[in-house]
C-alpha cells in the first residue's frame, strides 16, 4: 500500500490531516538552550596549538583519501592540494583558511517558526537518537525497528518539551526497503511533528529527495535561501572520505544545506589510543571535511562535529559515558571555538543493554560533559541504548527528562534582589523555616527543576505504587504520552504533496533490501 | 585507662590480630585525587561579592543563635561580637577575620601512612555514604541496619581501590543501644581498615570517646601534634548552632582534630528557595562556624562544607541530583576557594528506591559537579540510596565503581610526545585501523579507565548471561568482595587496647535506645 492510496481513500471521510488540523494541541517546547554560564576548558593554550600544529602536518605529510570520487580530487587540486591518486595532501595553513568561509552560527528553520532553532554561539541544541537498529521497550523487549516504531519516535520527540530538534534516523524501519525508507522517514518527520530534522545520507539521490520534499514543504525560493535541514555525515576514520557521504555532503552543500562532518571512532580502532592523538586525527579529519564542504560551495552551513568512543581492550566492545570520551569531547570543543564553528557532539551515552543504573550513569555522564564542553548540537540526546544499536522507548522519555536539567543549569545563576532573598532570611530567622515565608510562596513554582518521570516519593507510597524502578515508571509514560499524541497542524495540500512525492518515488524504483 | 597500660596487658598474648598480621592482604587504594584540570567557575566576581557582602549583612543585622551554650556566648562576647540572649550578631567583617587561622590544607593521618590523605588545595578526597539507619541489598530488599552491615561497609570501602576514606557512619547500627555504637563503629573502622576515617559528634562524650581511642590507635602526641579525623559538624540552618554539635566541635577542635562545618540545606525549607539565597545563608552560616573553631583553638583545621537538595514543591519530598543543588555546590565552591578553606560537598546523591536509573543518573550528575566544583572532601562519594534513608550494598560498589572516572577525568590530558601519536597516525595511515601498530600496543592497557561492574558484552553473551541489569551485576561484586576480604595488619597489643577500651567503656553505662 503506497501513502498516497491511504490518503485518497479517507479524503471522503473528511481527511486525516484536515481532522489533525482542527483538534490541533501544540505541546510545549522549550527555546533552544543559550547558556549563560562558562564551557570548561580542559586543555592549555600550548596543548591547542600541539594538536593543530600536528593536525597541519597530518594533512601535509600523511594526507586524506577522497575515494572514488574524481570530482572531488579536481575540486582540491584546484585549490592547491597536492593530489596523487585518491590521496590529497594539504598544505599548512590551505584547509584553516578554506574553513573560513563557514558561517560561525546559522539557522535552520522548522516548518513551525517556533521551533526553528539558531545552530552556533552559545547555543546548545537537543537532537534524539540517531540510527539503530533495534528498538527495546519494557513490554516487548528487544526486536528489531519497524516503520510503527520510527513513527512512535517522531511522536515522542514532537511532545518532548526539552527537546529541540526531531532528529534524523530515530530507528532504522527495518520493514522497510532500504532504498525507500528514507521517503517515509522524512514523511513522518515533515508530518507528525513540527520541529526541525535531518535528511537522508545513505545516497546521494537520497539526499537529493529530501531537498525535492523540503521544497515542497518550505517551497523551492525559501530552501534554496535558508537552511531547513542538518545532515550528519561520518568521516570514514581514519581519514578517509567515500563517495556515498561526500555525495551527500555535496547535494547539502550545494543547496545550502547544513552538513554535520563527523568522524566516526572508536578510540584505539579508528584512531590512537591516546586522547591528544584522537584529538589530532580529529582536528585533521574536520579541517579536511569542512575545507572540502567549502570548495563545494562556499559559505555552506556545517558543524564541526564528532562521534568518540573507547573500546574495552578486553572485548573490543566500544564503551560509552566513558572519562575518555569525555576528555575528548572537552578537547574537540575548544578546538570548534577557535576555529569559529558551531560544534556537534553526543550525549545520552550508554554501552548498556537495559535502561538501568548503568543507562543513568554513563548518560549523565554524557549529557554533563556536552553541556560543559560548549555543545551547540547534541545528537543523541535521548533514546540511545546499546551503544547505538537500541531505540530504547523508556529511555527516550527518562533522557528527555533530563534534558531539563541541562536548560536549568545552562541558564546560570540569577543574583537580582529577588535571588538574594535578604527579606525571607530576615523575615525567618534563626530557628525558623522557609516554606510559608511571602518569598517561598512567590518563587516557589519556577524556583526547582521538576521531573516528569523520576520517583521522589516516600517509600512507603512508593512500595504501596508497585516499587516500580524507572523503566517501569517511564513505560508509564510513554504509553500515556503515545496514546495523547495529537498531529501538529499542516496544511492538507502539503500533506497530500508529500504523500505523492513519496508514492510516486517509491513507484519508480524496485524494493531493495541490503 | 591509657595508652601504655593496654600496651603492657596484651603483649603477651598471640590472639587473632596476630594471625590477621600474618595472612595481610592489602587491597589496593588509588592515591587522593590532585586535581590537573580547572575548577568550572560559574559565578561571576560581581555575583560573589553581592553574596559575600549579604552574608555579612545577615551575621551583622541578624545574627545567628548559639543554643545552649553559655561558653560559646562569652567566647563572641570576648571577640567582640553583639551577644543578646541565645542572638550572636557579628560585626561586619569580624568572622571572616577570625577564619583566617584556619589552615588552608591539612593532612589526616591513616594508621597505614599510605592511606594518609591531603584535604584542601587542588585535592579530592572521596569518603563514603554517612548516616543511614536502613540498608538495601538485592536479595534481603530493605531493612533496619545492623552492626554486622556496618562491618561489611566498612570492609567494602577499605577494598575499594577509587575511595580515598572510610567515612564514618556507614549506615546506623540500630540493633546497638544508641549511647554505645559510635564504639563499635570506631572499632570497625580501626581495625576493618586502614583508611582514614571520621569521629562520634552525636555528644561531645562521644566526640572524646573518638579522639580517646585515636590515641591508643596512633599514640596520645602523635594524636595533639597531628590530625587524625575528620568528623562531620552540621549546622541546624538557618542561623542555629545547637549545642551537642558545637559541643562535640569544641572537643575536636581542642585536640587539633578537624571538623567539617556544614549547614543541613533543604531548599526551600531551611533556607531561601532561590540558589543565590541559599548561598548567602550557607555563606554566612559556614563563617560564623568556622570563626567559633578558630574562636576554640587558633589553627584548628576545618572544611568549609554544604549538604544542599533541593525539595520537590509538590510532595515536600529532598530531592537529588537537581540542578540547582549542582549550582548551589558550584557556588560553595568558589566561596571557599576566596576564603582560602577546604571545601565538602556530596556525591552518589539520589532520591531513588532502588540502584536503577534515577539512581545512576542522579548520581552522576552530582559525581560530575562534585569533581568540576572544586570539591576538597566529598562524602557520600558511593553507597547512598533514598534521599540518605538507606546504604545500598550495590550502589555502594557501583558508585565506587564510577569514582574511577574523577581519577581519569582529573588527571587531565597528557600531550608529551608519546600522548600525540603522531608515529602511530603515520603508521596507520588513512583507511587503516589501530588494533595492532606499536602505539597501541605499548599504551592499551593503561589508556582507558576499565570498569569492575558495568557490562559491555555483546547482547548475545549478556542475554545468555542471565540478562542481568547493573543492580544484579553488583549484588555478584558484593559477594565476592565481602568473601575475599581479609583484614589489614594491625599490631594485636593495640587491637586488644582499643578492644578493651570499648569493652570497658560499655560496661560503665546503662543501655540507651534513643
Amino acid at each position: 500500500m503506497s501513502e498516497q492510496a491511504v490518503r485518497r481513500r479517507t479524503r471522503g471521510g473528511g481527511g486525516a490531516a484536515r481532522r489533525a488540523e482542527r483538534s490541533a494541541v501544540s505541546f510545549e517546547t522549550a527555546r533552544f538552550i543559550e547558556r549563560n554560564i562558562p564551557n570548561l576548558e580542559m586543555l592549555n593554550e600550548e596543548a591547542l596549538e600541539i594538536i593543530e600544529t600536528n593536525a597541519e602536518t597530518i594533512l601535509q605529510e600523511i594526507g586524506v583519501n577522497f575515494v572514488n570520487n574524481p570530482g572531488a580530487l579536481a575540486l582540491w587540486r584546484e585549490a592547491g592540494a597536492d593530489v596523487d591518486g585518491e590521496r590529497v595532501r594539504i598544505p599548512r595553513g590551505l584547509a584553516r583558511e578554506l574553513c573560513k568561509t563557514a558561517p560561525s552560527s546559522f539557522t535552520q528553520h522548522a516548518r513551525n517558526p517556533e521551533r526553528t532553532v539558531a545552530i552556533g554561539g552559545r547555543n546548545l541544541v537537543l537532537a534524539p537518537v540517531y540510527g539503530p537498529p533495534f528498538v527495546h521497550d519494557a513490554k516487548g523487549g528487544r526486536r528489531y525497528a519497524t516503520m510503527e516504531d520510527f513513527r512512535n519516535f517522531v511522536k515522542l520527540g514532537y511532545m518532548s518539551k526539552w527537546l529541540h530538534h526531531s532528529g534524523g534516523t530515530v530507528c532504522e524501519p527495518t520493514d522497510i526497503p532500504v532504498n525507500k525508507r528514507h521517503l517515509d522517514m522524512l514523511y513522518a518527520h515533515m508530518t507528525l511533528s513540527d520541529k526541525p530534522f535531518m535528511g537522508s545520507v545513505t545516497e546521494p539521490s537520497r539526499a537529493q529527495d529530501s531537498v525535492d520534499m523540503c521544497e515542497i514543504l518550505f517551497g523551492k525560493e525559501f530552501v534554496q535561501q535558508n537552511t531547513v535541514m542538518t545532515s550528519l555525515i561520518n568521516i570514514n576514520s581514519p581519514l578517509t572520505f567515500d563517495d556515498v557521504m561526500m555525495g551527500s555532503l555535496e547535494v547539502y552543500a550545494r543547496n545550502n544545506q547544513a552538513s554535520i562532518i563527523s568522524p566516526f571512532i572508536v578510540g584505539g580502532a579508528m584512531a590512537p589510543v591516546s586522547v591528544a592523538g584522537t584529538l589530532t586525527q580529529v582536528m585533521a579529519e574536520v579541517l579536511a571535511g569542512i575545507a572540502y564542504s567549502q570548495l563545494v560551495r562556499k559559505g555552506a552551513p556545517v558543524i564541526m562535529g564528532a562521534f568518540v568512543t573507547s573500546i574495552d581492550m578486553n572485548s573490543g566492545a566500544p564503551t560509552f559515558g566513558t572519562p575518555e570520551a569525555a576528555q575528548i569531547t572537552y578537547g574537540v570543543g575548544q578546538l570548534a571555538r577557535r576555529m569559529g564553528l558551531p560544534y556537534r557532539s553526543s550525549g545520552g551515552f550508554t554501552g548498556s543493554k537495559l535502561p538501568d543504573a548503568q543507562a543513568g550513569y554513563e548518560s549523565a555522564n554524557s549529557l554533563n560533559m556536552g553541556l560543559m564542553s560548549g555543545v551547540n548540537f547534541m545528537l543523541h540526546a535521548c533514546g540511545w541504548l546499546e551503544g547505538g544499536l537500541v531505540s530504547s522507548y523508556e529511555k527516550f522519555v527518562m533522557d528527555a527528562d533530563q534534558l531539563g536539567t541541562l536548560h536549568k543549569m545552562a541558564a546560570g545563576i540569577p543574583v537580582d534582589e529577588n535571588a538574594q532573598a535578604m527579606d525571607a532570611i530576615r523575615e525567618v530567622g534563626p530557628g525558623g523555616h522557609y516554606l510559608g515565608c511571602a518569598h517561598t510562596q512567590e518563587n516557589f513554582k519556577t524556583a526547582f527543576w521538576r521531573t516528569g518521570v523520576l520517583d521522589y516519593k516516600p517509600y512507603e507510597a512508593w512500595a504501596e505504587d508497585g516499587a516500580r524502578d524507572t523503566m517501569a515508571l517511564a513505560s508509564v509514560k510513554v504509553e500515556k504520552m503515545l496514546a495523547d499524541y495529537v498531529q501538529p497542524a499542516i496544511d492538507p495540500a502539503t500533506a497530500e504533496a508529500l504523500a505523492a512525492y513519496v508514492a510516486q518515488k517509491k513507484a519508480s524504483m524496485p524494493d531493495a533490501f541490503s
